[in-house]
C-alpha cells in the first residue's frame, strides 16, 4: 500500500475542487449580497436581473480573489464568471451570466486582456446578440510592464480592472445607459496604468510547486498576475527605491496633466502583509506629492491577487469630477463595501 | 568595500522603521477616519475624544495588521497603541491614548492576554486613574490551543479580540456606560473560542528568518499569532479534516447550547489566499450545520494576522439578540466598514 504524503501547503481538499468549494463558501458567507449558479459556475448579484439597469459581467481565471466574485453586488458587478485557476472561463458560462443579468438595458462585459478571456467573451457576446441581448465589451490593458506577454497580445489587464468595475458599476446603478456605462469603463482604463513587483512565486494547487524560480535576493519587476515574467529580474531594494521605480514607470506612460488628481491603488498580490502595503502607500503618497500630484482617493489591500504571491502592484488612475463621484457612490459587495 | 546583499523579502526600508512608516501610510490613506499621534505612537479616531462616549483603547505588538490600528474609527476603537513587531507597547503610549480618548464617560482597555501587554496596560490604567480617568480593563483569552504559552500565563488572546472590539465599540457608540460596555466585552470573550493552524512560519523584519522551522509535509495545530507552538505538529491534511479537528477542539471547549446561534469568523494569518479562506468557510458552515448549530453572522478575511504566515484561525462566538444587533450596527474603520 502506498501512502501519499501531502506537501501542498494549502487549505484545500482535492485540487480540482478548489474553485467550486470556494464559491460555495462565498455563497454561504454572503447570502445577503450574492447567489451562485453552480450549474453554470456564475456568481450573481442576489437580486439580478435588476429591471432597467445595465448589467455588468466580468470574469477570468480564478486565483485572483476577491476579483471578480468578491465584487458582485449592488454598485459593482451583476455577475462574475470564474474559470479554473488561471484559466479562462468558457463562453457558455459567460452567456449564462449575460442572460441572467439582462434587465432590458443591455449588458457590459469587462474583459481583462488575456487571449483566452478575450476570445471567449467575444464568442459569448455574439451568442448573446443572437439571443437579443445588447452587449458592449470593454477591454482592460493597464499593465505598463510589457507589451506582448505570455498570454496576451498587447498589454495585460490588471489592477485597473477593479477600478473599472467599481466606477462602471456606480454609473449603471445611477441609471446610465449601456453606452454611458461603457464610456465610463473605457475612460477609466484609458486613464489608468499599473505595474507589479513580485518577491516570491505563487503556487497553483494543481502544480503544487512554484510557478517560477526566484533567488533569495531577487525580485521580478513588472510581474504578471499569473507569475508571468515582467521587465527584468532585479536585486531586492528598500521599499522607497522600489516604489520610486514603479511610480516612474507608471507616470512615464500615464503622462498625467500637471497637478492632476489621482486615485492611488496599492494592491497586495496575496502573500504580502498589510503592514508592508501601508509602507508602500506611505512612499507612494510622498513621491506623488513631490511631483505635484494630488491623491484624492485611495485603496490599499489585497484586491487582485496571484494566490499567495508576495508582491505588490500600484495602479494610478487620473480622476475627473464624475469619476470621483462614482468612486464615492455606495457599494455593497463581499470585498468592497461602503455607503448606505 | 563590502556590499551587503538584501535578502529580506519584504517591502520595507530600515527594519526598525517599519512600524512608524506603516502608521504614516495608514494616516495618509485614511484621513477621513483616523489620525496618528506620532510622538506617542497612537492611532486615534479622527474626532476623538467624543464627548460623553466611553472611549475604547486597545493595542499590542505590531505584525497583526489590520489589528488594532485598522479598527480605529466610529463604531469600534477610539485609539490603538501599536508596539514594535510582536512587542508590547509601553505604558506611556497607553496612558497618552487613554487620556486622548476620554470624553468624560471613562475608558475601556481591551487587552489580549500576553504577559507584557497585561502588565503595561495595568500600569497605564493606574496612571490614568491617578489622573482622574476611570478605566475598566477586559482581557481576551480565547485561544483553546494551550493553557500557558511562551508569552502568557493562561490562554492567549487571539481572534475574539476583533469581535470584542466591534461589539463593545457598537455598545459605546449606542451610549452604553463604562460598566455596560465592559460587560458586553467580557460577555463576548466568555462566549468566544478560537484555534489557529499554521502551514508556514512568519518572518519578522528584524530577524529576517523564519520564526520556526516546519517540514514540507507538516502543519502546526494550535499555533499562536507570534508563531508560538501549538498543541502539536501534524501532517498536512485535506481542508475538511483540518476544519473538523479545529471545530471539534473549539466546540468541546465552548460547549454552546443546543441549537445555538453563532458568529463564525474565518481569519487568514496573512499569507493564505482568500480562495482558501472561503474553502475553509465552506467546510466550517457545513460542519456546524451538521451539528445543528446556526451561523447567523460571519466574517471571512485577514483581520488578525501574523505577518506573512500561511495559516488560518477559526473563532466561534455564541450570539444573543443584543450581540447580533451590535454586530449589525454601523462601523467605519480602515479595515471593517459597513452601514451609514
Amino acid at each position: 500500500m502506498s501512502v501519499a504524503t501531502q506537501t501542498l501547503k494549502k487549505f484545500v481538499n482535492a485540487p480540482e475542487d478548489v474553485v467550486k468549494e470556494s464559491l460555495a463558501g462565498l455563497a454561504a458567507a454572503h447570502p445577503d449580497l450574492v447567489r451562485v449558479d453552480f450549474d453554470n459556475q456564475v456568481v450573481l448579484r442576489k437580486d439580478a436581473p435588476v429591471a432597467g439597469k445595465v448589467g455588468l459581467v466580468s470574469g477570468g481565471g480564478s486565483g485572483h480573489e476577491p476579483l471578480h466574485g468578491g465584487f458582485v453586488g449592488r454598485g459593482m458587478l451583476d455577475a462574475a464568471c470564474p474559470g479554473e485557476i488561471f484559466t479562462s472561463p468558457v463562453p457558455d458560462q459567460m452567456l449564462a451570466a449575460t442572460k441572467a443579468v439582462d434587465g432590458g438595458a443591455g449588458v457590459l462585459h469587462i474583459v481583462k486582456n488575456y487571449t483566452g478571456d478575450v476570445m471567449n467573451f467575444q464568442l459569448a457576446a455574439e451568442l448573446a446578440d443572437d439571443d437579443g441581448v445588447a452587449v458592449e465589451s470593454v477591454l482592460t490593458n493597464d499593465d505598463v510592464a510589457v507589451e506582448d506577454s505570455l498570454w496576451t497580445a498587447g498589454r495585460r489587464g490588471v489592477g485597473v480592472t477593479v477600478i473599472v468595475e467599481k466606477l462602471a458599476g456606480a454609473k449603471a446603478e445611477a441609471g446610465g445607459s449601456l453606452e454611458e456605462v461603457a464610456t465610463v469603463a473605457r475612460r477609466v482604463n484609458e486613464r489608468g496604468r499599473s505595474l507589479g513587483v513580485a518577491l516570491t512565486s505563487c503556487v497553483t494547487p494543481s502544480a503544487g510547486a512554484p510557478t517560477f524560480e526566484i533567488g533569495a535576493d531577487e525580485m521580478e519587476f513588472g510581474v504578471g498576475i499569473h507569475g508571468e515574467p515582467g521587465r527584468r529580474r532585479e536585486k531586492l531594494k528598500p521599499a522607497s527605491e522600489i516604489v520610486a521605480e514603479m511610480t516612474e514607470a507608471i507616470l512615464a506612460d500615464l503622462s498625467p496633466a500637471a497637478g492632476a488628481t489621482l486615485l492611488a491603488f496599492v494592491n497586495g498580490l496575496g502573500g504580502t502583509p498589510l503592514i508592508e502595503l501601508y509602507v508602500v502607500y506611505n512612499e507612494l503618497a510622498k513621491q506623488l506629492a513631490e511631483r505635484g500630484l494630488t491623491v484624492a482617493r485611495n485603496l490599499v489591500g489585497n484586491y487582485i491577487t496571484s494566490l499567495e504571491m508576495a508582491g505588490v502592484s500600484i495602479t494610478l488612475v487620473e480622476l475627473d469630477d464624475e469619476l470621483t463621484t462614482l468612486w464615492d457612490a455606495p457599494v455593497h459587495t463581499p470585498a468592497l463595501r461602503w455607503g448606505a
